[in-house]
């Protein structure tokens, strides 16, 4: 069954995988917002700038060919699995998705994450995790020795849709400084909104935070707001700060938050964002939302040019491109 | 962290994704094979001829390069997604599979369909969609911006079955006018007998119709073909029907559509297909079947040149392609 | 809707899929370790070691460029099934992943195995199947006209994995005549135990079985090693195994497989590989285990150099390579 002449399949003289720009980024892992300076975010969306470039004219290129991606999600979460899918298959580099399985296969039989971990990065380059643990990737990246990103790791961080939120303020509205930002929503406990917060609080932004008295935003994210000279300001209606804001960044009330029921019904309408709402708001702004929406963004709002949340989906795409360029060093 | 100097990841002179033939299917949704003329029909067949010769010659091509497809399947379907995943692939395009989570994640938390397809179009070019309710492809494509092509919506209609049925009969025998076709199982609830019927309706065909009593095809299908001046006929026993029949169209019949279990055993062996059942049969037919089959075809049949239904599996594929790159502006 | 001219896609004039080398590999199934002479194992190894010079320098290629993979997994292994996606996608194949979906849709409906196969192949060149019934590989491989891969078959063989287990003593130690191997956990059901200890009864090895004594090492097997002649010896703990080992291979001990948890808390000491253990080994060997491990193998050893476990999942996917290519001509 065999042959005895062994005809060799490959001219291996050149390397592929030389990194080509060893910046800081390269391979580095990402795991929170927290570790991004100024001048890395400027980086990150001037690359993710050349990835929508690409895409409209192209649609895939060459830039990760050679490289694998694992992407494991241990909870399922289809946005974020197919942004990042999205992202390393259009940069022409291989996926392995695993969304599947790992809760009933190697979990259950009682692999620990870290086993898992050194297990995947045997296949591949780069590994994407979503976990429900806070500080599950940061254990994550402390044993792997391929760069791993965080795709949210449960109470903890999602630091993608934080860079993905900056970015779509930076392409929509030109700029960051000297805008004003409104949070709407569940500012207690949205994980999308202290990551924006902790981005924005290196910019000179004016920050507006709607929400209900049970819902405010956690008091060390105040301090810290204040504390580096941010003009902020608390309400309870989006009423109060449309005339002014550049960004509505609107995220979900659940009603699981409240204890009273008839206290959810009672505030509820002073958070949607509706088309009448919307006559008068700037006609240059924009409407955010990290998706999805149940009802806090009335659907006539979509026909408005300045609802931007499905342009900011996109661009999440882009940002994770960059990423993953940036940490394989090919940008 | 970061690089002072930029150098440009892409040199983007050149566009890739202009569309090369723009004929009706370009950025049209494929909803219903109602939509289909004959001139469209013998388009779609012959670009599948050519899909057929590629394989066989490459496997595999650039068609396609630069566009993805986002396969999302809300209910589960092996055989049909498989065959999207392999028809994208295989012109050399990307897919994002979404064939789980989607009714944990995102639809859990309560997002709507609507909301659903307008972020997963974000991120691909074309979506194929698999629904449990009737009516969900069309709504996808009134809000969609990329082209959605239905993959089966619950009752209503699977369209690229029909079409590969279609083509199947074209292929396996060289022409569809002139004709006789019969039909048979669970007429009035099988799905792909419906579609079949409504492409038939088109040609020069014989339709007869075996069934039991209480599973006959509906009355304004029936009618619609009457008025069409199709020459049908109906019958409960494959036996009346072999001898004449160029096709055999063999579907399920599942015990659950009857009251009685009894009248089931009575009836069940009218519409088995076996070896001495196709002696009667003439020596240029085919037998086809949409599959999964539970017994409708004896295993032995299989061995017969005249059982067409696991090439009619691969003419699916070469179907959904010829689809795909139509919808594209690439075929 | 149509076009009246129909310019042709494809120019068809090569054929990119003619096989490349047609050795004994060329179109058949992979069912068992029994199949492989000591001449393919060097075949296939000596494939490996080209796969692995491959990906470190070019991290993919296109050697299977053109072929498709069904990766069809009927109970979840997120380990071997990652393993065989990533050596297709490195190899350049396409690959369709059914990983899920398929217990609740075709097999739902009551589709059987062979006509699973004999639809899944229409869509590709060569199928991985793993499936919890002993003998299912064996019973797809007679009914499929593609080559089949079993990726383990419940009680019955797992080939890939006896096969990666010995082309890692086999890089890591530079030859396998003339080494002292102990097996060590559960022997009496280890799945993988019985692979590799077929494989190795090719070679002039010493073999040393540590194990409880209700999960000795079966009775056939044993005396099939005494007929070959090999040096084998039982006993009860690593310790009086490890001081001449050149091959530690370990393996579960399920707490389910002793009638008394008290019986287990007895002896699960004498398994467990420490550090401490490790300093009685040769400076020159291997600690190898199939993963996952609960225990068996403390954390802390993992920063040995002899801990080749994490090499060993690697060395999976070369070897894997090695056959998808092999069974289709390309190697």
């Amino acid at each position: 069954m065999s042959n005895t002449q062994l005809v060799p399949l490959f001219n291996l003289d050149q390397n592929n995988r030389e990194p080509k720009i060893m910046n800081g980024f390269y391979q580095k892992d990402i795991i929170s917002v927290s570790q991004f300076s100024k001048a890395d975010l400027d980086y990150i969306f001037a690359r993710a700038d050349e990835m929508a470039a690409m895409s409209k004219r192209w649609g895939t290129c060459d830039l990760l060919k050679g490289y694998t991606l694992a992407c494991v999600f241990y909870e399922p979460s289809t946005r974020t699995s197919a942004s990042f899918i999205a992202a390393m298959e259009r940069l022409g580099g291989k996926v392995i998705p695993i969304t599947e399985g790992i809760q009933y296969s190697s979990v259950s039989k009682g692999e620990s994450l870290i086993d898992s971990m050194l297990t995947l990065e045997q296949y591949c380059d780069v590994i994407v995790m979503r976990h429900p643990d806070i500080g599950s990737s940061a254990t994550a990246a402390k044993y792997a020795h391929v760069p791993i990103i965080n795709a949210g790791d449960g109470a903890g961080e999602h630091p993608t849709q934080g860079l993905l939120d900056l970015y779509t303020i930076k392409t929509e509205l030109g700029k960051i400084d000297g805008l004003k930002v409104a949070m709407i929503g569940d500012l207690r406990y949205g994980r999308t909104v202290h990551s924006l917060t902790k981005l924005l609080s290196q910019y000179d932004v004016s920050l507006r935070f709607v929400s209900p008295d049970t819902l405010r935003l956690p008091l060390d994210l105040m301090n810290n707001l204040i504390d580096s000279g941010i003009n902020v300001r608390e309400s309870n209606k989006v009423a109060d700060v449309i005339e002014n804001a550049d960004v509505l960044y609107v995220t979900r009330i659940q009603k699981e938050r409240f204890t009273d029921i008839l206290q959810y019904e009672e505030v509820k309408d002073y958070f949607e964002i509706t088309p009448e709402l919307m006559q008068s708001a700037k006609e240059k702004m924009i409407v955010m939302h990290p998706l999805p929406r149940v009802g806090e963004i009335h659907y006539k709002v979509d026909r408005d040019p300045r609802a931007a949340y499905f342009r900011q989906v996109q661009n999440g795409m882009f940002v994770r491109m960059a990423l993953l360029a940036a940490v394989l060093g090919q940008a």
